[in-house]
């Protein structure tokens, strides 16, 4: 009963279709590509009806642009592994497994944002809270006394993951996980 | 009265509308970007008329091709400073002046890359023809002895260069000539 007045209060109704909605956006995403991302797939999808879609979303890219908000919202934190080499192999896993998804939401998000700048803007915002976030791995590395403290977290990031992404995004070659492991060693001897 | 012949053969006259043609399709991709890349644009600008391009180019995205095919027949070579540090450090602010020229045509292309599969299979194949030319500065630093001779050329080029691309053209910020210098010395670092 408590949990029925929560759910229909209008924040809860809001947040429920928002999140109902994104969820359609990302399945849709990872099924057809930003092409095939339409108003009228979400809402059959998701079950909300297009005038609510309209109305709170306005067009594909407004949808696009609320799915990369919603994820710099959620609760993602870097992997504590206790060393940084360890942290660096599973951020690189991570990102590895988003770029080789068959479907990619990631890769298909990336397209979009050579699309549209609404798009490129969103990204560019989602990133940055993301390297931020995983800047976390370097001070506690700095904290156990594994790397020095004036190590330039972002450089050491862009050396783990920056060969991945080329790779597997602009290259369009393939890379193993064994590949995407070593650039996470790599970084690591860089500085320890 | 030699070169007048030589310039009015079929094949000389072919080569230079060709050439007349994709240096055109270069600086409107620099000025304009992808999105304003015409036939009719390319055709006021190269003098070569649009019946012309229609006939050999078809559309936009085989011009695009084609200035892609033609890089790849060119005959760039990879710096030889004398070290493998020095020639990365090259390699890695030829490849950050590129992306950072305002405007870029590279960065144009690689826009393009994500809107039509056949710009995508074109660059694809230019970097797979850059990438193993510059593999050549791994091959001198071998028979130097400067490094192992089973050095991954690749793994490595990726190290130097990778976090440039990702910095510059997906995480869309700023870097510094002497951040990608730092990078090519990180991978010089990691085999020598």
């Amino acid at each position: 009963m408590v949990e029925e007045q929560h759910a229909s209060r209008p924040g809860g109704r809001t947040a429920r279709v928002r999140a109902d909605v994104l969820a359609a956006v990302d399945a849709e995403l990872a099924e057809h590509g930003y092409d095939g991302l339409t108003i009228d797939a979400v809402a059959a999808r998701s079950g909300v009806h297009r005038t609510t879609l309209y109305r709170r979303w306005k067009t594909v890219p407004g949808l696009l642009v609320d799915l990369l908000r919603a994820g710099a919202d959620d609760a993602w934190e870097p992997p504590d592994t206790g060393s940084l080499e360890g942290d660096l192999i599973a951020v690189n896993r991570e990102v590895h497994a988003a770029l080789t998804a068959r479907p990619s939401v990631t890769q298909a998000v990336i397209a979009a944002s050579f699309r549209t700048a609404e798009a490129a803007d969103a990204l560019t915002r989602f990133w940055e809270d993301r390297y931020a976030r995983t800047a976390l791995i370097v001070r506690r590395a700095v904290a156990r006394g594994e790397v020095p403290a004036d190590v330039d977290a972002q450089q050491l990031l862009l050396t783990a993951t920056g060969p991945i992404y080329h790779q597997l995004v602009l290259l369009r070659q393939p890379m193993s996980r064994a590949e995407a492991d070593h650039h996470a060693r790599v970084a690591a001897a860089t500085v320890c």
